[in-house]
């Protein structure tokens, strides 16, 4: 799995867990399901931490792309 | 109900209740009732919380899209 | 007056009564009297708001698509 | 004065008197003289308001659109 | 001197006096010297104002236009 | 290695140590695996710093460009 | 040196001493190696300065056009 362009990572970590993290201190953790060009993502099983604590579960969200900071995918 | 696309989550929740996040920690709970491209969202019985609580009702609300955090669906 | 596109919620709302909400905790209150593509709206009779409280009387005010949060038109 | 798109807002209020609302809770007042699409703004005789009190006199003033809040004539 | 368009003004202020507010309550006053259409600006002879204050003399300085909210020529 | 251009500068640290500054403070250290014209980055074996102090090991992040403050090669 | 544009500052500025005003009260000092149209900048042996003091040597850093807002060269 390359990663040559920086959307490859979200390509790779399509199904898999991830964490993104938004501006506002606002972190989502769930599985990556969907991304578009602008970083628009969807995550399932998604759970919003504040601070590191689970602060309630979501389900599915679409996470708007300009809100991203950055998204890591758990290893 | 697949969702390849991330907006395809925002047109599976059409007529559903969804929950807003907008920036500035106010969120809007209704039924989505239309979106576009911009993820304008039309929310109707719209219900404005602040920290989780009720602060009023507003029943149609227009919400700007560059506005949204996320959108979550309810499951 | 069916709203298959947010927008529609605008057209509606025209010489009708609406509330938007701005960014920075600001609330306009009046007879929406035009928009355009870019959320630009103008409000006839326009009341600003600070915590649900009238802060001043504006007749007539043009506001600016980009500061908009959501618009809700009185039911 | 017919006013069916927002800048004829500004069309009309030219050479009249307005109130305009900047991010950062500044107002300045003044004399319209002159806008553009982008709603750049200049502004005769401005004065500065700071939570409604006169803070200063600047004379001429090029406010630039994407600081503009609202714009309101006075009537 | 006519200023039909708002970016007359700054034509008409080259090498003239001006104050230049930024957002971030940061001001500069110098001299125009030359702007662009996206309102940059260069001012020559600049000083860095913090509240009504000199905080320091920059000599020549290129703002960029996007953290520009008013322009005003000294009269 | 010349640097003509500012991202020369991303070009020449590929494979190697980077410090990048985000907005809110928040900053990333790690290795430059790969970067697009957007200035998204991709930073391998990222650890998040808050003033200067390791608050967690991210492995593998995807940094979205318009968060980006500062990119610094280690020397 | 003549300057019509306001970036024939920075072309005149290459490889001399400059002051780089950031958002978020954060300022860069150093030699100017490289810019783009987006006022992307390359500082050589960089300095972080905050509140005017010293906070740590960055070397080469690539600034982001869009954080910055004013760039002042050295006289």
């Amino acid at each position: 799995m390359t990663e040559k362009r920086p959307f490859d990572v979200l390509n790779n970590a399509l199904n898999k867990n991830v964490l993104v993290k938004l501006k506002g201190d606002l972190e989502i953790r769930g599985t990556l399901a969907s991304f578009d060009v602008h970083m628009n993502l969807v995550v399932k099983d998604g759970e919003e931490l504040k601070n590191g604590e689970l602060k309630r579960k979501l389900g599915t969200v679409l996470l708007r792309g300009d809100t991203v900071v950055f998204v890591s995918p758990a290893e």
